[in-house]
């Protein structure tokens, strides 16, 4: 099994054996195997273990195994503790979500504190087994079959290959010790629920199913990946780039058929869920449009036109160097020009040499303050505010567009004295509200 | 449900308005509810059941039944019996599978005696659960995870959409009255494992498991059908049809990343399974070949040369009218010919006025006889091998062509006086043996 793992790891992983590596270790059976193998494989690792002290003296237990574990493979561990169910209930959400993030902060921290270039953690084909089964369970297309991904990331996965018994027998088999978790025998989780009801059940359906249910993986992933393929293909046909977003003629999708079959497949990536109204759009009228929470959909005359929206996080929009157009939150063209001639409050002029993409949309806050253009010197936003005696719906509404932490036009009223276009400016910005 | 049943059928199934049907009945309650559900759509129905006599008096109860439910419907009955058991004992195979063997043969007869154009079955979306986690315990594609199909030539399956759930609460709720089998209770055989064991924890995990699976099924159904799509897409586009065979330029097959995926895609649906070799072979020179029982993939310079082989059902093997050349059971080639110049042996030039397509390859049975060239009259095969002095083994590896039920040709050595080349006839064939 050691032999098989090393293969898999020069075939699948190459890129582990000059890296410096994090071992997520919780004591348990996979997460143990997965030590001994990458330290056998002479890979550059370090241990990280989360005690997150929801089983008493068991995860101290745990905790200290997992020391005696570095310590013997004479390996480098980085350990933590976490009040989990405090934790959990101020945030709120299941127990194992919460200890799911604080794992994943953590090693995110280490990672960038020790520069570590990977994390491998232990999961291993009966986990693919459960995530197939829960997502069979809520209901999903081909990639909710597709079980836990390999690499993702900085994430690596080199167990996938194993089932839970082959581990167990190769543990066995070596006299290499592990920790059991008592709540794995519960079944208040879904997961223990169908590690200990479904899956038995399964594998008396077959007397090779853990393989077969690897191979079954092997084949869906696949064909998601020739699903892709064709995807890409399309779009590479069809998709043409233009002055304001992406063209696509309609006649060349009316082709495909079956119709709401490649829709789904062109348009799914791009967050559209709405297929009754784009088949409708189709048909219609020019002007008719469909929005996703990233894009949005425009029919115009024999084509559809693709526009990306600016992206969003939470209240902070983010405006691209190449958009030259969005629509969310508010409607904004920016354009190149060589000299200020229109001018009104619905336009700005900037100089685009000192600005910092992605340029940001948001709301005021209440420490902002900018430099009103004409004016001497910075003034509070809130004072900016008070004497234009603005409503607090207004102020609410109002957007600033911002240059890293400069705010550099209160949209649609002021510019800032900074940013505005001088007798050195070499390129101009104009940005148009409409 | 009805309602829903309706619009089923009028979305998916209208050809069943004007046609005669026949619906499979058990007496179950999946093919009792499909019964009154096509009735009262006003289809054209005829019930038909099956007595398999396994279960003694209860089977006979399950046939009295029918007869009943027929009455009260007041739609015609066929109904046969089996002595399955009996059957089972001397042709072997699982019970399940004799009891579905007979039951599809009594139904075809029943379509040609009566004229059906289709036969119902009751299979629901617990059929297509079991049926996927059949194929998933024994490893599949994504062609194995589609369930039940709904319609399959003659065969169709209206009630897909309900689950046995639904089935049940409706049948309770209009008190519509089924045989329970008892032999569902039993664990023995797969299908009722899966129903009893593995479902209801399935259901336990989601709510709504029925419905999401229900929909996971379509989403898979699509994926299927765009892969089909892009498969024939890219065959319109690379493959050629050549003078032999398909011809499919390599480096148009090498561009196509990741190539083992596309190889699949493409090569799958003619049977080829050698995956390795043909990777191989792309890379090697000319000559190189693999076999499927099906086709024959022969690497020509640059390119691929894709032939049919004809297509063989036991010892018979059928050459069609299109086909210029054959490499199995041996290798003939067929050419129209103005004259006859070359003559020996292992050529042929046959009347193609008088051939009946598919010409036939076959070993010689014990009536076989024909009218040897320039004899008068006919001779007996064993006859003719005897005089030859052939051994048994020369007499087993002797290949016929034959046109209908006439030898036509003694491969090598005789042909058929009835069809040789006179002065009348207007188009010849070559063959040559090779």
């Amino acid at each position: 099994m050691l032999d098989q793992f090393k293969a898999h790891l020069e075939r699948h992983f190459p890129h582990l054996f000059s890296a410096k590596i994090l071992v997520a270790c919780s004591g348990g059976i996979d997460s143990v195997l997965l030590a001994y193998f990458a330290k056998a494989c002479r890979l550059n690792i370090s241990l990280a273990h989360c005690n997150y002290h929801l089983r008493g003296e068991e995860s101290d237990g745990d905790a200290d195994f997992v020391r005696q574990l570095a310590k013997s493979l004479q390996v480098p561990l980085h350990s933590t503790g976490f009040n989990t169910l405090e934790i959990q209930r101020k945030q709120g959400g299941s127990i194992q979500m919460v200890a799911r993030e604080l794992r994943y902060e953590y090693f995110e921290e280490l990672c960038q504190k020790n520069g570590y270039d990977f994390v491998l953690t232990g999961h291993h084909a009966n986990d693919s087994l459960e995530t197939f089964t829960i997502n069979l369970s809520r209901g999903t297309g081909i990639d909710g079959l597709l079980g836990v991904p390999a690499i993702n990331g900085k994430y690596n996965r080199p167990l996938l290959p194993f089932t839970r018994k082959e581990l167990m027998a190769y543990a066995r088999n070596h006299r290499i010790q592990w920790r059991e978790d008592s709540s794995n025998k519960s079944n208040k989780y879904i997961r223990n629920r169908i590690r200990n009801k479904i899956v038995p059940e399964l594998e008396r359906l077959h007397p090779n199913f853990d393989q077969n249910f690897i191979q079954t993986l092997g084949y869906l992933k696949e064909s998601a990946t020739l699903l892709e393929a064709y995807a890409n293909r399309l779009r590479k046909e069809y998709f043409m780039q233009g002055e304001y977003g992406t063209r696509i003629p309609i006649s060349d999708l009316q082709n495909l058929q079956p119709l709401d079959a490649h829709l789904h497949l062109l348009f799914k990536p791009y967050g559209f869920t709405q297929w009754e109204d784009l088949l409708r759009m189709l048909q219609s009228t020019s002007g008719k449009e469909i929005y996703s929470t990233t894009h949005r959909l425009v029919k115009d005359r024999e084509e559809l036109l693709l526009l990306t929206l600016c992206t969003a996080t939470e209240n902070e929009f983010f405006i691209e160097k190449e958009m030259s157009q969005i629509v969310r939150p508010i409607s904004l063209r920016f354009e190149e020009v060589d000299t200020i001639k229109e001018k009104n409050q619905n336009i700005a002029y900037l100089n685009k040499d000192l600005l910092k993409y992605p340029l940001v949309l948001r709301k005021w806050q209440n420490a902002d303050y900018f430099y009103p253009i004409g004016m001497q010197g910075k003034k509070k936003l809130s004072k900016y505010f008070k004497d234009k005696k603005m409503s607090i719906i207004a102020k609410e509404q109002q957007w600033l567009l911002c240059s890293g932490e400069d705010i550099i036009w209160v949209v649609g009223h002021r510019l800032d004295h900074r940013y505005r276009v001088t007798a050195d400016t070499t390129q101009i910005v104009k940005v148009i509200l409409y």
